[in-house]
């Protein structure tokens, strides 16, 4: 089945030709030795960016969670964050397996949580019980939406952590939506984190790599890892500069995402087939299907026939993402394949 | 300030003399040559106990518990039990930190759960998520009030679980004050386990040491890890004669701490100081103090300088256990105690 | 100072423009999902090329050498490898750090050994030591010079290795610097490996990745690392795209690096400062200077004025490594450079 | 077959009357709250005895030594320590397994090394290579054939490495029978040590438990593994009681035990059927047999004959070990069965 509308994720963008002829002519060295220019001055760029003192490029977003969790923790810590989070759906158990930390989550229906809810997890000092060591937060938050955590709020829950004595990490895997949604600069979001990161694989478009950016500290203990799990590279360079490319082309046309994800929103609800839209403001649209009409398998099958692709998200739940790749036309199509379903 | 009524735990009776004089006379040998007698006939015994093939003696309940993981899990599957269990919040992250496992605790008031929960906690295999591979379940509850987990329901869970391919594990602390507040023998509460242990120094009163039970490779796996975390001793004779002497002598008296506990609890309801007393089925008294009187360290600390002592488990809420150290006399103490308070 | 003359190592390759526009033109898609065509058909190929079943496409060597461990070994098992390996030396630790196994170091002044050696490493089973699981080879061994393991040396060490149930795994890092020096196919090296690798950033001149081979369980496992720990791209066929070209056009002329690096050698030798080439049969040319001439710090400063670049091996050791950007003209301003020294 | 002249090891000593009898008289607490008055003496003076701020009961040795590395080491750390060390033989690989870490050995006949070996295995401090940490030592060395290690060599060594930044670490499993064999007091011997522990379980003579010393703040840190891994356990000072009692009473005996060792090596070394007995220091005795005589399974099968039990160190290596249990009329009796062996 040819997949000609693609909105089962943002992570499924082609970089388009203009971004990837910069790999022809980056200036390259080995990184490992700091001798790449391009991936210095991506690291340089988004550090800048997220307000921080430096930053490490690396191969994916997970490697960036892995690592903060790593650098900020020892064996036996635990971590307080959402239940829905990345760390703990789709990283493979990576917090305990790679540094032994046990998760703390927090339930709520938006992905979020606030400074009592916080407070209310640490715990008191003691011998038996784990030491609380981080707050991890997603911004957007993927699997409540993508919805995008106030800025107030998310300072208030860093501060929180931190008067608490906790270190604080951002997973900004879409960091850039929340920042075209809130018309917040990247940096008031991450002024009460101690780490955090940007994907530019997602939104951004490109094909291969993150940043996380830190204290230098933080940014040289980070490269311990790097260098341990095999996330050093050689001439990174001709990844760099697409990341370049795409901080410059790719960020402000989130809006024209978001503004398509909400029509969608939009047109989706008025089919009975729809019910419990997830709140949409950034570019993911979570639904659910009506009992009386397929479930999500045989849905997103159906759409599949008409050459649209979406996600399952659960037995009657499904997911609808925008990106780079799709627009007008192909929002047309899904809606018209929706209505054949109907 | 002298304690002369202790009801701070079951974890803190001494020895009786006729318990101790059984290590003067115990064949001993070098046990991890399994050339331990005594230790040997203990091991069998709770293995027919528990209804399991095979045991190990450890010193102490936690290594059974860690144990039991690391034998049933590799880094960075998931183990599915309660918010409150051991596991998580007495072991200082030994899951994570010994074993690499992710924890996945399910809420609810009593300390357990039933196949339903079971069965939406397990995830669908996929690299991306943690692997579901465990359930651990605690027989009785201590943070839940000593709850008993009616036969019936440890059977259903555990069969869901196993079921969708995961091991079952009991920390049974405590099974022996299930045992006898259920009237059902061990090995009943266990039928669907692959694991479970008992503790020798709690209600038993035994001062060191605790069995963990399974399949015959499953002991031979838990003996690999006593030994490289250094739980393999030498002529631990010496306590596991005081092992079989409490499962000879202090296993029915529990209905007596029983007895007690439910007695303590129905006059502590009678005074207006306090509210909400957790269902008192065991040996352990859960109960909450009125915000019109002393919070919690206020009133333990009054407790204590009348000799009693009790345990602070939040800001307004105190545990009472009864076991071997205290009877009749020593809960009319705690009684008159509180009568000054309220 | 310019570098005009790098024979640091043959990781500092830049990627010649042919390399870079296959990127422009390759199929790509989310290699998470399988579906990047590209990088499908480059692990397909090394697989091949390797006699193994299946591959998988990861950011570094390194990456491919720690999961290769993760997949075979469990927590307390031992891995025989030589004492000067990369495992070792150059991975921050991550063999313990990451799959909690213990290092049995074998020495040899070429960075080899064999059957004998294999056999009196390998430890009875017991719960105290650690339980032998794997040999590691390195083939060639570059902190030994680069050295070609010849292929009925290897066939002998990973036949006594498997006898004894161990998994035998070959870092292949410059393997095709030994395919070329000794005429026998990769596949012949590998024949009794569970898990071979190749690197293609070093002679074979990409600037990102590598491709671990083995069985299809293997490898279905070392995608479960691969995830958990961020080695997972996306559109990765922008880099798997240099590696088939690499493949094409890369391979061959190593046997032009391996003539310089004789000839490099060669000439050297005829200096007074120059003592103790290691045996030169590939790239690398390893040697030590005369205690009556500069130490290796001060000769590697006066070559770079001269703007040549080698590597310091010790306080009186260097290395010179040929490769893609380096040639006869590198070569004369090498021995002129070193010229002024003597 | 019964053994009535056991020669095996010094773990297997029965512990006499008047040990356990201190059982039934020792003050005990729950000694996780810190309220075992009898384990806070045993502490409190094997803190003094090797000039520590602070000690820390412990089930095992092994235990002692894995806590030790746990607290001094990072995952990716490297310990420096000889190659017939217990950690590395007879921990089940513990040390990566629990720590995370590499094990650096050094080789030599006596199982000892000195300042300029420690000072060439340190590492310069490169992301590349394990971070060197910790220097382990064991006084006597067992597989070495119970070598004491002077006092100033241990010093010179010790400082070395904590010249260097690390730390230093000695397994002191028989430590008392070097300080008898020494004449110098235990202090003098870990006067460079960051931590050391005693056994209180081989020449000592009791059933169970070991003394870990250190710094206030490693026994703080070395708590919350020994809480984290099931070492803590309730009214231990039944066990203290005996370590107190050895400490009065079996020290200065191990005198003796020195003395049959070497009056015993004296007369085997008369027999044809012996050759190469190791140096016989303290209470070790390790020789091989003559390739012309049995193999050492079959010499210890036919041994075990006539009542007398030693063990199997290698294909033709023998070892005997004297102690407590163990006499005059012993040793007659293994030497006449060796007789017959001749």
């Amino acid at each position: 089945m040819q997949i000609r509308h693609n909105f089962y994720s943002d992570t499924q963008t082609r970089p388009p030709r203009a971004m990837l002829e910069t790999a022809l002519t980056a200036e390259t060295g080995d990184e490992q030795g700091m001798l790449d220019p391009t991936t210095r001055a991506l690291e340089e760029r988004v550090a800048e960016l997220l307000g921080m003192e430096a930053a490490v490029f690396l191969p994916s977003g997970s490697m960036c969670n892995e690592i903060a969790v790593a650098v900020h923790c020892r064996p036996g810590d635990e971590v307080i964050c959402h239940r829905v989070c990345h760390l703990i759906e789709a990283e493979g158990g990576g917090p305990a397996a790679l540094s032994g930390v046990m998760m703390h989550p927090l339930d709520s229906p938006d992905g979020q949580f606030g400074a009592a809810e916080v407070t209310a997890a640490i715990r008191e000092p003691s011998r038996y019980s784990p030491r609380s060591r981080l707050v991890a937060v997603e911004q957007t938050c993927n699997l409540a939406g993508g919805t995008v955590w106030p800025v107030e709020r998310l300072l208030e829950t860093g501060r929180a952590a931190r008067a608490a004595g906790l270190a604080v990490h951002m997973d900004g895997a879409r960091l850039m939506n929340a920042v075209v949604a809130s018309g917040r600069p990247a940096a008031a979001h991450t002024m009460e984190c101690d780490s955090a990161w940007i994907d530019l694989t997602k939104g951004l478009g490109c094909p291969v790599g993150a940043v996380l950016a830190g204290s230098r500290g933080f940014i040289e203990e980070a490269w311990r890892f790097k260098q341990r799990w095999g996330g050093a590279m050689r001439q990174s360079g001709v990844l760099a500069a697409m990341g370049l490319y795409a901080l410059d082309h790719h960020v402000e046309r989130l809006a024209d995402d978001h503004a398509l994800a909400a029509g969608i929103a939009d047109r989706l609800g008025r089919f009975d087939l729809v019910t419990d839209i997830l709140p949409v403001t950034t570019n993911i649209v979570i639904f659910d299907l009506h009992p009386a009409g397929p479930d999500a398998e045989t849905a997103a099958a159906r759409l599949l026939q008409d050459g649209v692709r979406v996600s399952v998200f659960g037995p009657r739940r499904l997911r609808v993402v925008t990106h780079l790749d799709v627009g007008a036309a192909d929002a047309e199509a899904l809606i018209a394949a929706f209505a054949r379903l109907d």
